[in-house]
């Protein structure tokens, strides 16, 4: 029953550090989903960091749940563990009566044994008499006492026989309500591990679900559609500027050449910035 | 270009934190794998620690085996790093020619633009004097202070014209060559993010598979199995003694009577041992 007790605590202490361990890995993983949320927003690949940070979020959250489902069933083991104490408890006053049976038959026995020693003794005093021929009051006084050795003996005998068969009843049914409880253990064990697995797996199905999202992600954003990205944000237009033709002029083409002249101006000046981004 | 180099060395730093956290959590586990081993060996439970050491210790395996495989990408994250550096070194060696045809091109168009104002001054002022009737010498000075602006404006157009072509096509190439830089760029990126998943979803099988085992492992040990168990390391032996025969004794019987009187006070020893085992 000790071992019972110490048992369920100790089950219940390591399901609890696994916790913290669990814990401390989801910690960690929220940190890095911010550091990818910090990368560089710039450039062909930053669409990339969303990803990464979405994925690691997300298995943060795995971890998470897992500490809480692991929490909760610390709370069951804790139940357990007091339920446990009280039972014990009751056990040992139930049982009591057998630890009379045990005391009882060990002092039996040891009056068993003396009085045996002394109906040998006495037997064989009395034969070493008859040997050296001795005389038949004194034959007579050694038989009395040798009757009385026997009967003593006897009466022990049968006293022991009653003890033992009590001491054995009473350790029978010990041994049987010690075997229920241990069985009762085990089962409550098996039953706090049962759901310990459950959870383990639950979130390693999830994880597993949130790599296949990630991978998914990743295939889904090709190089086409990065460098698309970025040539729509980086982008000075799509037209190309016509060339101002001078050789027929009037008034009114002399003002539109002054637009075209500008929005070519633009274009370039664009231009120009993109080229300077690049080697900067 | 410039982004290109701070995505790949950010990749590389967020697959290095990654590879810390994995390692924290494997070292993590394998403490918990030694609680595990010091959690108590007596009681019918004992046999259940060997199981959760021997799992906890799988699982620290497989994470310590990821940490090995993201050592190995961030190796070949910086040999990319390198070698990207060298090429933007190249590439901007190459598209110096570009920023001449870019400061041509502003030089020329500020020409343009002021040969252009002039030209237009010029016209202007001739018909204001044609309408105020201006001498005949006054409107030729004019006139030739005209053809003077159109020639030089024509000139910058030409010019222009000839700058502007020179500019598309460097810009094109330049364009073109940042693009080629770019895909290549993304799709390394995109290998390396391809052996980054593959690392994981192995670690994740291998995961399941120690997380299977572990399941079976304690499917296959019984409450029965385990009462068993204890009970063979506990027990005191399976015969009970025989009741030592009083009744009809000789000398020969006495000698039994006094061995299975000791055999019975072993056993109840051991019993009385068992008992007050339980009880302590």
């Amino acid at each position: 029953m000790k071992h019972g007790q110490i048992s369920s605590k100790e089950l219940s202490e390591f399901i609890r550090e696994r916790a913290t361990i669990e814990e401390a890995y989801s910690r960690s993983m929220t940190k890095l989903a911010k550091t990818a949320s910090n990368c560089s927003q710039l450039g062909t690949f930053a669409p990339m960091w969303d990803v990464f940070k979405q994925s690691t979020e997300k298995l943060a959250a795995c971890h998470m749940e897992l500490v809480r489902k692991l929490q909760e069933l610390i709370k069951e083991v804790q139940k357990y563990v007091e339920e446990q104490a009280k039972n014990h408890k009751k056990t040992k006053e139930e049982v009591a009566s057998t630890l009379e049976a045990v005391q009882n038959i060990q002092s039996v026995s040891q009056a068993l044994q003396k009085s045996k020693e002394n109906y040998i003794s006495k037997t064989l005093e009395q034969e070493r008499m008859r040997k050296e021929g001795a005389t038949q009051k004194d034959l007579d006084k050694a038989g009395l006492k040798v009757k009385k050795a026997t009967e003593t003996y006897k009466s022990y005998v049968e006293k022991y026989a009653t003890a033992k068969t009590e001491f054995e009843q009473r350790m029978t049914e010990t041994s049987q309500k010690f075997q229920g409880i241990e069985e009762e253990h085990v089962l409550r064990m098996q039953e706090i591990i049962h759901s310990y697995c459950q959870s383990v797996e639950e979130t390693h199905i999830q994880i597993g679900e949130g790599q296949e999202e990630f991978v998914k992600n990743m295939e889904n954003t090709s190089v086409e559609s990065l460098i698309q990205k970025l040539a729509e944000s980086k982008g000075t237009g799509k037209e190309r500027p016509e060339m101002s033709n001078i050789l027929h002029y009037n008034t009114r083409s002399m003002f539109d050449l002054i637009a075209v002249t500008r929005w070519s101006l633009h274009w370039r000046i664009c231009g120009v910035l993109t080229l300077t981004g690049a080697f900067s």
